[in-house]
């Protein structure tokens, strides 16, 4: 597997550092960010936490305003961030939106025409990208997922669908219920067409609700109230009745007064970041 | 004074806010952002480090950027970030130029047309801003001041020009020695003309060099050694020659591989923010 390097910044002892490829899941050439902490340099292999991010991001929004690397150079912890879409020039968009096309992928394998052609996240970030850095770099196939808003979405409903694949998942501000929401139903229809069961193969409620002790995995999930999108598109309260149906290990968290920006997301990660730890065996149990 | 609130963001227990107001010394409106810890939510007035930017950067790049807030809700710090020059459809510019009119104040008082209009950061960092900000927040008078490239020269020149003032100041890969770099040689000759005695009452080295006891503040500066500005532009040694010849209390670190990037500043605000602390008597000394 072949990538170019395009950036590198030293950061808390480690690197992070910016690659592109040429992605068969998605049909073009990707961006992706690694931060790989200074542990590797020791010649260590260390696991390896997914975030996904939401609408209009890239893979650098995360890297330069999480605050993350910090407390991941403490543990000993990889982040990857992929973007959020398929890019280029001959990749189908909604140019006129910020919810549907590129920087909205959904984190699906879209089966509608034009969006087939490319928006396949769901094969990229669950096969490809994990082979890919699997090879290339110092990192276990231990892992851990997680991300904000649609990439919230996209992490509890990638992790629900592959319990094997990941110790634990965390989000903040998830899309919840994404087939009962303006969000969800117009990227839903345009990428997996009207058929509502192949939605709900998708959404983060009706997953947990079906879930059984084997799909179980250590669920953190962070929300403002401050939040603007919380009655709209977000609805945390459906997932934690989900996970009361199946007696699901969702930990949901509420926040007075913090919103859906990245000033939240800063102020939690740490807590995020030690509960991965913990599921990756990092941490003594508490 | 009046001045008119932009957005807020719970950040840390604390708040991110950005404000709006006419500044009276840049002849325009200007936006700044202030971090308030969570102490002054419970009736405290904290005091208040002013962070001053980089070419191209608003008040957005550090707070958004530098991770700064954890450890000042912490140690119970305000934060000011002003932005880095005059704005607006009125004020002179070099669109074509990013290190010269907006986005390129320098923390002087222009002298010459067209600047001398509105290029008067100098009097808004050191006078205006300050006023404001300890009247309209909870703050008390006691100021720190730091900033980064060019803000880390205008951190150094302002703390040296106004002991007084700060209790103490740093810098990351701050401009050292701009009477001789091509940043400070065209920017001084744009804003303060042909006068080099005019460009040395702006310019870190000098004035350390030429500095007497009194004038002395705790100052510490972190410089990349990955830095592509090192040698060109930013000369960390004059600055330290320039503190033996006075025997100005400087501490200068060089970091191995950390480029201009705000991934090194994120790696090492902590580190300032308690060097500021203790100075500032929040901590006991070690």
């Amino acid at each position: 597997m072949h990538v170019e390097n395009l950036s590198q910044n030293r950061s808390f002892g480690g690197w992070h550092k910016q690659y592109k490829h040429q992605s068969a899941s998605l049909n073009c050439e990707m961006r992706f960010a690694i931060f790989l902490p200074p542990q590797t340099a020791r010649g260590e292999k260390v696991p390896v936490m997914y975030w996904l991010s939401g609408l209009t991001c890239s893979d650098e929004n995360f890297m330069q305003k999480a605050g993350a690397q910090r407390v991941a150079a403490e543990l000993g912890i990889a982040i990857v961030a992929p973007d959020t879409s398929p890019r280029g020039d001959a990749v189908a968009d909604e140019a006129e939106r910020y919810d549907l096309g590129k920087g909205a992928g959904f984190y699906v394998n879209a089966t509608q025409e034009p969006w087939s052609q490319h928006y396949r996240m769901y094969d990229y970030v669950v096969n490809e990208l994990p082979a890919l850095v699997e090879e290339l770099f110092p990192v276990t196939d231990q892992r851990v997922i997680s991300g904000h808003s649609m990439g919230g979405h996209g992490a509890l409903t990638i992790a629900l669908k592959n319990p094997n694949r990941y110790r634990s998942v965390s989000a903040f501000s998830p899309i919840c219920n994404p087939v009962n929401c303006q969000w969800g139903q117009d990227a839903f229809r345009a990428y997996l067409g009207e058929d509502q069961a192949a939605w709900q193969q998708h959404d983060a409620s009706v997953l947990m609700q079906q879930a059984t002790e084997a799909q179980y995995l250590p669920t953190l999930v962070d929300q403002g109230e401050g939040d603007d999108f919380l009655n709209s598109q977000l609805r945390p309260e459906t997932l934690q009745a989900a996970a009361k149906a199946s007696t699901y290990p969702l930990e949901l968290r509420r926040h007075e007064g913090y919103d859906h920006s990245y000033y939240f997301i800063a102020s939690f990660i740490e807590s995020h970041l030690r509960f991965h730890a913990q599921n990756l065996g990092l941490l003594s149990s508490i």
